[in-house]
């Protein structure tokens, strides 16, 4: 059994990787740190965990674990992480901090400095089916941003393919669990409950590291328009990615190259008609297509707090540790 | 034209009652106060109103006014509303501050000194289908709470023609626009957006309301068990008051009590299967029952910013200045 | 008075058009029809009308009507309207009967053949914001549908002023109640409460209605892809459309063309964060765009059983009867 | 492995089924059943299960099984089980047809005769929280309702103790899958998307379920009032029970039964605050209870399609095996 630090635990993403570490068969949760809640128990903060995930949260995580998941706000991972390294402890960072493999863009779009550069350009993106073998043994991963799994899942065999142009115009969907547990006046009830609700339009994070991830993928270099959406359901995104076809594209050459992308893969599936509710509570996702003439939409549904966020995660260690890939993840989503 | 002044014009309530008094065929909304917006346009915070609401907020509500409305957080109105009155300017309180004419109830519940004992020994309890006469002409109204509207109405006609018991347990369903305008955990969309959530628990402020509104219209002295609810719905309340009715109590009985309690009511109707969504956007109230044995089980449903607040404010405004009840009123729920 | 008959009053534009033209200080409801509901009262179906809408429905519109209104499931229409406008009573078609001039474009997308050709080219298609003129006198409009009018409205300003490609993708989100009262799988609770669906993709019969409008209006032939989604809400849409600039074009040329085109409109509102609860119980829509380099997306939000569907037909309706065009229409959305 | 079949294979309890089975060590899906979908395969219907129930679609549930699900609607099952009973197959029985074990009160409440009176008398009631001797080695077990479960899990203490009166008024809240997958007006999203809709008051068919149970397990008669609500939620139970305490009850007292009852059980939990999501997506239940004077509410929540239908009919099947009572069903639920 390997032991598992969670360095967050409080959040839903923290949560959420309790929740699917504590039935899973290859590891156990070792510690787990949470500054408001130390000293509680995990389950007395976490209801939903009692019996399963009943250690106490502490200030600081342990030396004596074999990786550490940090769950923690943009910013924080940086200055815990080249420490955790350096003693031979493997890091999956959920926040932003090294996804960006470029420092001018990391600063461009989050605004301050990067104080971890080094690490930075080593940090494997951690989206398995499209980075599987550098994951592989990686010391440090950066989990993908839960609209940017969806997106790219569903843009990356079209680029891929070189069947589009570069502009892609994105129309992401996103439950408020995305938003993360603190309060604010977008995810209050009253106000979103009954909306759909652009935000950031234009100007979201995921948006440079949708455009890198399908980069180093492909080759070709996307700009996109993205455009988040909050949406009034609790878990789920739906991202509709619109592409302009080059000339003499068939619908038939979009769909094969969906169809060879993702033949093989456990988590990702390609389908007529995707839809979130069949992920939800899951690591899968859905994937679809549809071509009118020289325009294309891609789908790419997926639950954000699982293959969006800590499924992912999960997904990425067990390659890390050299575990089955689909350890602890084996299950359907609820459909219903 | 009436001139009315709003202090605390940012708020649910608050933009509530601008909705229905700009287009109020009686009156014109003179001064509005907001601390943090003032200055700012009435329209350019809440942007629904624009065109309706130009003026601009203050910091203090104009003295050139006939009627003052006051939708502040409990605690607040009784510092204001004494110079108000001593102006000779008419007062609507839509907080909890002047519900409770038993000051001990009032410092029980609320948990502080009442700072206006003599005006909250004058003020009437703004229910118009029960207490109509009182509010005609009266200088001071305390308006009901939301919850307590729904279930008083429910609850009016059996305990009036005394055919019950006193002991009322009551599950009250709310939209959670009913908790305000201010962020918290548990109207979180996450949180509250797939479940129903039991809260304040036999302790809820509305409880001596209910049991003083009550005792005030029937005689008798309700027991009553308030169990509030959080719906993930924007709008709207649905109180299900359950009863032991007294022996040989016939349903014909019951029915009989409420269609002639409410049959010459504008905004009140008893129905076969009370429907929120009969009344959203409306001052109407629709309100049923139903006997099983010795059993009964009343139901209430409003809108809760209309009927449980803004709307049966300016209903109370209307008795108060002497116009037509159903002014600026008069229309009927979405339905859909 | 005005005396008005509505073909098609079980549902929800029915029963929405009742909402409206009860409290309408111009015109009266004279005849309702109802195949289902004959005999039964208005309010004992819609109980929401209760001392609103107290009259019979009967099989057959009455003759003696000024104008009727025509909300029955497309192909209806065109059998009732021929001999209506025979008899001098004008009509407003609420289905998709008449909303195509180009008779081979409707066989295509509708899927049977036209059975009154000669009145499918002189109807008038009913966006008063775009077609004003035309409207002042009709005899027949053909009402447009909840979709078209959220698009149009959102990218008529910039095909107008010729300031993109025209191709446009459309990502549509429309509440539940657009797709009327009968139930179905899609609109099943249990599959559409926590899920966002697109369907119809590329095949909805909005999309030759959008560019055959915003051709008439701009002289351009736009292409639009266009993808509606049910949301889990009950009343709104908000349309978000993307557009290619052409070169050289800059933000400011994007918004002038905006302002402009709505700055006298009492129901289009250009504002920065366009918003469903906004327009929600009202005829207002709100509009806005955003420019990023050489791509903007416009959005349009609008209650899709007001705006959408019944509340534009009674400003089509005001027109075509010489009434004011807001009457009976004016007052804001509910914003909360 | 033991071999399981699933008459009635479509719907959303059969689907759930094979959601748990799928994964579930013990068992494997030999056999599932649908008329309308005979010769799809399961994958292909529900297609969350793509990779995980693969097998076709029966006209006939196969012979070769150790035990038999029926899924069936109401009436269905008294034709089908006493036949595999004969062959020596154990059956799950999740409609009510084997619920009640009173004739007369099974015809009075189902509204037609029982044709297998004999396997009715036999058959054991399936809530292994109270009933785990009789369950072990069962070979016909009627599987709870989904609102009786919740129920009765927080009702049972008190009854047990004899701390309250017989009177027991029932609130419950259900998400709209427990409706079932045929669409129908009051599952129609626009209809009960922002509403919560009290159904079928004092008539509803786990009324007599409730009272048998409680009676069997408490030695007390209880007379229920029970009142199910349709809440705009798809998955989740509450309910919210109503209680007289008999004299001198202290509040200790009610606490410690709670205490005593559950305090050993896997599967529910007697928590502060009984909450909906935390069960979710998990065979779980959490029950609750407060106490005011001489009144009290007990609350329980669970997922009306896991611990409310197939999760509990997999923990039967678990006792009725031999298998250890967890198996395939030890995983916390979602939390949010």
């Amino acid at each position: 059994m390997k032991r598992i630090g969670i360095i967050g635990g409080t959040g839903y993403t923290g949560g959420e990787l309790a929740r699917l570490l504590c039935v899973h068969p290859g590891v156990e949760i070792a510690s787990m740190t949470s500054r408001q809640n130390a000293g509680r128990r995990v389950s007395d903060v976490h209801t939903y965990l009692k019996g399963y995930a009943d250690l106490e949260f502490t200030e600081k995580v342990s030396d004596d674990v074999d990786l550490v998941f940090v769950a923690t706000p943009h910013g924080v991972a940086m200055s815990e992480i080249p420490g955790l390294l350096e003693k031979g402890i493997k890091c999956i960072d959920l926040s932003g901090d090294y996804r960006m493999h470029d420092v001018p863009t990391y600063e461009k779009w989050y605004g301050h400095t990067h104080t971890d550069i080094e690490n930075l350009q080593k940090a494997v993106y951690g989206l398995p089916e499209l980075f599987r073998d550098k994951l592989k043994g990686a010391d440090l991963v950066a989990n993908p941003g839960c609209y940017a799994t969806a997106t790219i899942l569903a843009c990356a065999p079209l680029m891929k393919a070189k069947l589009a142009h570069r502009d892609i115009f994105v129309d992401a969907k996103s439950g408020t669990s995305g938003a993360g547990m603190v309060p604010s006046a977008r995810t209050h009830h009253a106000f979103c409950g009954e909306s759909v609700i652009p935000y950031s339009v234009g100007k979201h994070r995921h948006t440079p590291e949708i455009e890198m991830a399908l980069n180093m993928f492909s080759g070709i270099e996307p700009e996109v328009l993205f455009v988040p959406n909050l949406l009034p359901i609790v878990r789920g995104i739906l991202s509709s990615c619109y592409f302009t076809l080059n000339d003499g594209v068939a619908a038939e050459d979009v769909v094969s190259a969906y169809e060879k992308q993702y033949k093989d893969e456990k988590f990702v599936h390609f389908v007529d008609e995707p839809s979130i509710r069949a992920t939800v509570a899951s690591n899968h996702a859905q994937v679809g297509v549809k071509v009118f003439g020289g325009k294309a939409v891609a789908f790419g549904a997926i639950d954000n707090l699982v293959k969006g966020a800590s499924g992912q995660a999960v997904q990425c260690m067990n390659l890390m540790l050299g575990l089955d890939e689909a350890m602890g993840l084996d299950m359907p989503g609820l459909g219903v």
